[in-house]
């Protein structure tokens, strides 16, 4: 390939603009974290300098825009396309590597690997592609199983979007937001207004476009816990804006800390940081964590306090395990009824996807966001920002609605959607617990217990040796872990430093998608292997 | 609705911080051009201040991002609202309007208005939604006419993507590029490489991304035609970077100037603007024009001098009439054979899209871009950038497959497809057609010969009254024209002002996508009245 990642010498000599404020408070830019003391040093392969630019061109790596060289992003970084090659070799014969397959366990992938779409959606979806095989109901029943209600939401979804080949309204086809404010109703108990939806390409195209809007200028920060998709610190990173980060909370079960929260917020203020907002992950990535009903009040709460908008990272809400997800936005309507007009001025947008959950259609790029709150001058500029885009995607926009709509009870097609979904759902669990088991077997690896989404993502204690070899390559240790995993393996995860994490500790991210236990086995051979030939963890350590 | 575009009384006390270099050379802010001595004064509906903001929120209209604030984008703006709202109300059965549809012909939407899709194309993507289709292909082929090289060409795309449920590469599937390439080699007789093609969300998407890149800081400038497609002024604007301004010679078809560009980009330099890139639009948007050999030439002999990037927007590279399309790619590379070493230096990037053409796929969003002579080290940082938004959606990737590499003569489906296609294209030029010679009828309408694209852009002279009354509503002359005709034919057109145009002159821009010639009759009428309302013309413009 043309390009490639690399490593090593860090391009210390250029200024990066992105900034960060550490969690001690001190306005800190990346290439002034010294090892081991940031959140964020060490952290996901960025790319470097390590040749000359070549000569006579008009743009050079130093003088293109330098947020874009600043922003990170590993988990589609040189592990990932390390794995990628790997498995390109396999496919074309190469019997050379230690393995037979590789495991991608990067990135929340589901159909990748062994997850089956949903029938009735995947029905729906191909009669909106041809809507010509609607001419011949009988045969669409007969041979391939379709029922009424799949030819039915097909017509629906196309009279409201006339043809998946059009542009629909820059927000989403109309039809399609009523039944995605349905929905929400339906969840949380309280209105919610069509009018209020932008259906998205993904949550990511969400992400970026609420970030755009609020960060105004290079003092704007906005809060980001630790660890966190890294989605959020490559968007501030473009947009030139501060990442404000809070830790979270790893003996609590990843939890968000009030104190922890305002601390980081006070920190920020006093150097000069214009806090503008808060993101909350919730369930996390990568931690998995659940928030109950309190921690949710108590992150409402100070932004109230402190005009902060609340951007609701909401897309793993049926991937939870343990108690039940509390959406921020029904938090917020209790809230308002049982203390009028407290919380007025509270702005939350709630993202959703259609790529999480028991759905994972990660590649039709399907989502939405719900402002709850907003200025409606502030909604005016956010449409004429999503409509110089034009729209999302048309077929996602129907996937999404049928996501939001599922065949009910006496549908004709409940009972196979009803399997299919609890199929899924049974698996994911079954998946994460037997990896949750594997590394409670596994020296010096400590895992929180799975709660949702679909991750685990272990704290490991590595010997010191093995630390010391990182450290000569240039590495951060968790990458130098990981590498040697995939090497050895074929297996791909995510280093801690790629999400950030409290100082001093190490972890790694995997999803617990991949079929089977064999992989997971691979792990733990591995692990055992790595440790033995590092000399072990020392005394202070066990 | 509860946003709303806002006109009348502009928001001049609001410092906007995008600017524009006039074509004479001063750079102005967008606030301080004065009516009609600027392409881009009067220009489409920005949202201005017009009610005091809600109190207490933490985001106003005056601490969001001001560089969002100050974007246009006329193609959605006011005037597509409006149509909106005429056709719901007419849907619901309001029969108080003087019209009985509405004909959106301010967009390149066909699939929204007369246009089929290719049966090919979407027999192909029915069979990649649902996958358990390809189990009964006999069912298929009797009783849907789906043909063995549909159901190959699915066979293909599943093997190379695995689900379109699942994420692809960020760059795009690599046996989707692989036929991307192919297109390309077939199209300019020149080799092209696979890793060099990023698979996009639409070409605006890729424009967002190369534009990000290229603009470092805010006097970075990039010349862009006027008139001009505003999604080019619309994201300078978002990146506070400057747009340098190139006429257009509407008595030359539209062509490019090079004079008027080497003019441009001196006065630009001379104020201090560091100008980074030269945008193209071959065939044009909104002219319709179609560059030769030569003019082609003359662009990247100037991009090669002052070493700027190309970005070369081929999206209406099948919609030409006259003549022949000519790459920027294949242009380049016949240089470079014929000159040894004179174009090395020269950086390209040409974006092409399944929105348009024959295929007017809109609504999918699918698209790629070419780099062609780029550092790999800054190909390096585009690919990191796409990756941060994961990849582009996955059944666009394969309608591009599908519309790069389409049935052949010998194949089972080649005669329905080239029957489609050429209805399609038959069914362009003769609306083309009947459009040109209406306006050709039409007191103070001219219009230049339609050559290609989806477009026409007549130039229109106003009765002194119109004007007045014009600015007696605080809207530029065309604007009040354009809106005149959507209230009393429900045509919707775009002004000219909304992509710029030469100081004292006014446009509008159609498509001639609407089906049959009573639209066009609609038009005649309204003009006749118009002009009659207002007095016509004095003998200076007759």
């Amino acid at each position: 390939m043309s390009w490639q990642f690399r490593l090593g010498s860090r391009a210390r000599a250029s200024p990066l603009r992105a900034s960060v404020t550490r969690p001690n408070g001190l306005l800190l830019r990346p290439t002034a974290l010294a090892g081991g003391l940031s959140a964020w040093s060490k952290s996901a392969p960025i790319m470097t300098r390590t040749q000359s630019t070549v000569s006579g061109k008009g743009l050079t790596l130093d003088n293109i825009n330098q947020n874009v060289r600043a922003a990170k992003y590993a988990v589609r970084g040189e592990l990932a396309v390390k794995a990628e090659e790997y498995r390109s070799r396999l496919t074309k014969g190469d019997k050379s590597l230690p393995f037979d397959s590789v495991i991608f366990a990067n990135i929340g992938n589901p159909q990748q690997l062994d997850q089956k779409p949903i029938t009735f959606f995947r029905q729906v979806l191909s009669l909106v592609e041809n809507p010509l095989l609607l001419e011949n109901p009988e045969a669409l029943k007969n041979s391939f199983g379709y029922k009424q209600d799949v030819i039915d939401r097909a017509q629906a979804l196309l009279a409201d979007v006339r043809s998946v080949g059009a542009y629909s309204h820059s927000q989403g086809a109309p039809g399609i937001r009523n039944s995605v404010a349905k929905f929400i109703e339906n969840r949380d108990g309280f209105p919610a207004n069509p009018q209020d939806l932008f259906l998205t390409a993904g949550a990511s195209s969400g992400v970026s476009t609420l970030l755009n809007v609020i960060c105004d200028n290079p003092s704007a920060g906005v809060l980001v816990p630790i660890p966190q998709y890294p989605l959020y610190t490559a968007t501030l990173s473009l947009l030139n804006a501060r990442c404000v980060p809070y830790l979270l909370d790893e003996q609590k079960a990843w939890g968000t800390d009030i104190q922890v929260i305002e601390k980081s917020v006070a920190d920020a203020k006093a150097e000069g940081t214009n806090v503008r907002s808060i993101v909350v992950i919730n369930p996390g990535n990568p931690t998995g964590a659940s928030l109950s009903a309190d921690d949710i009040k108590q992150v409402i709460d100070i932004a109230a306090k402190e005009k902060l908008v609340i951007i609701a990272d909401e897309v793993y809400q049926t991937n939870v395990f343990t108690g039940e997800f509390v959406s921020f936005k029904k938090r917020l309507r209790q809230l308002q009824q049982e203390f009028p007009g407290k919380y007025d001025n509270v702005e939350l947008v709630s993202l959703h996807s259609t790529s999480k959950g028991m759905v994972g259609e990660c590649g039709h790029r399907g989502g939405y966001f719900e402002l709850v709150g907003f200025d409606p001058l502030v909604q005016e500029q956010i449409y004429k920002l999503v409509s110089i885009g034009l729209c999302p995607p048309v077929v996602a926009q129907c996937l999404l609605e049928t996501m939001v709509n599922p065949p009910q009870k006496g549908d004709p097609s409940f009972e196979t959607y009803q399997k299919e979904y609890s199929g899924i759902e049974g698996g994911l669990h079954k998946r994460a617990l037997a990896l949750y088991h594997a590394f409670q077997r596994m020296e010096g690896v400590e895992c929180q217990e799975p709660q949702g989404a679909m991750y685990l993502f272990p704290t490991i204690h590595l010997p010191t040796k093995a630390v010391e070899a990182a450290e000569a390559e240039g590495r951060a240790a968790d990458e130098f872990y990981a590498l040697a995993l995939l090497d050895a393996t074929g297996v791909c995860v995510v280093p801690g430093s790629g999400f950030g994490q409290k100082p001093n500790t190490l972890h790694f991210r995997t999803t617990f998608l991949a079929p089977g236990t064999d992989w997971v086995e691979r792990i733990v051979k591995f692990h055992s292997e790595f440790m033995s030939k590092y000399g072990g963890l020392n005394k202070a350590q066990l």
